[in-house]
């Protein structure tokens, strides 16, 4: 009898051609996958991700769920897996789960944080951030942000996907933090499209550089115009930060 | 007519063979010396540390000083030597000083910090730390390292080493400060001697998870014993924080 286990990674992006397994390249779900199965002595185990993530995006809480040929202890599990994992991936936890719990389709919703900085980076940076572009009004940022957050088409903020049926998505909540020598914004949403969340990053960047005006911001959002030239944020400074499996509190549209 | 700089370098010690230049072997003065070389163009120009860091020490705050052929914006130095140093060395700031400055004659003090994390570390981990061992009881830890600050002869805590003339060094400050999932403990001195703050962390341990007791200890320290068998914590652990060029305040003995 197969058992159901849910796994929480953390992962670096920079190594990885993003998380979804390609033929020959270095993924984090090629790795796990290779991991489990060396570990569990047996067959392939497939791996479900809450979400994909694209080269070089990082992830703190990624949710994955797996079927184990037995019934294996969680901790032991994980620590199994982190003794054969490279150091860019940990399990930072396992645990067992009904049959009918899914990491993808089960997600009510998921908070990305991007993290901006200034300084020289020292040789102990937290690698998940990206450099602030010289001129940055904050105020000005703050502002763009703002307009973001609904139950919008983001068809302006996505590349075009034949096999998709909508890009409208539930944007809850959208923050700039204040930190030293920089700032970090989190976006919490029902789903992403992709680029989604760097494309929001980067039309906001340009408004606060002066380079977009409120103006046309305002209208990629509410006239979607697929395929607008809009500046994508680099993938180091997004870190998938948590995948939620209940409504995230106090986040439903009024 | 030349020009003296000074250089304050921060550095992961994992990659190098310590601070200093050995022929063939990758060590942060030997790096500096060649981008130095390169970036000015001319011949060979030395660099001297504050003091020797061993193999996988990091440093924070490494002062250096360096002999310049002709006089170079320290700023432009700064930028064009990280443009072209490893990313596991930063050279934090330069600055024209004059001829009489003296990176490692003039040091009146260092700040060390050993840092010690209980948790599974993530793949952005700060670097400079190591892990704790198990059963660790903090208040003894600090009870130990409470024996230490003092002018004494540090005999039992270094190496011998034929071509050094006094194992007496004072010890102003150590403190033990609690952290999410460790702690950190801070050495301020006059001077270290080789591995001494390794085996001064390594003792405390000792008596902190119950493998040696305070009286032991005391005896280590009042009585010199050079070659005593005391644990050398690792390197990893240890980073040099800052060089004092006046007396550190309010550290003066009574």
């Amino acid at each position: 009898m197969s058992a159901r286990m849910k796994l929480v990674v953390a992962y670096l992006g920079t190594p990885f051609s993003g998380w979804q397994r390609q033929g020959g390249r270095p993924t984090v779900q090629g790795e796990l996958e290779r991991v489990l199965a060396a570990v569990t002595g047996g067959g392939r185990i497939a791996v479900v991700g809450a979400g994909r993530t694209d080269a070089g995006v990082h992830a703190a809480g990624q949710v994955a769920h797996c079927d184990l040929p037995g019934r294996v202890p969680a901790d032991d599990l994980c620590r199994a897996l982190n003794a054969v994992l490279p150091a860019a991936i940990r399990v930072r936890g396992c645990r067992a789960v009904r049959a009918d719990f899914h990491a993808r389709y089960g997600a009510r919703g998921k908070l990305y944080r991007y993290r901006v900085r200034r300084r020289q980076p020292l040789p102990w940076h937290d690698p998940r951030v990206t450099a602030a572009p010289p001129n940055l009004d904050l105020e000005a940022l703050e502002e763009a942000l703002s307009l973001l957050p609904g139950s919008r088409d983001w068809a302006s903020f996505t590349v075009t996907d034949p096999g998709r049926e909508s890009t409208v998505r539930d944007l809850y909540r959208v923050e700039l933090a204040r930190r030293r020598d920089g700032f970090d914004i989190d976006f919490v949403g029902a789903g992403f499209l992709r680029y989604q969340v760097r494309r929001m990053v980067g039309a906001a960047l340009e408004v606060g550089s002066g380079r977009r005006s409120l103006a046309e911001l305002r209208s990629l959002i509410e006239q979607p115009q697929p395929g607008a030239r809009i500046l994508t944020a680099p993938a180091e400074g997004l870190c998938l930060e948590h995948v939620y499996y209940r409504q995230p509190p106090g986040l439903r549209f009024p």
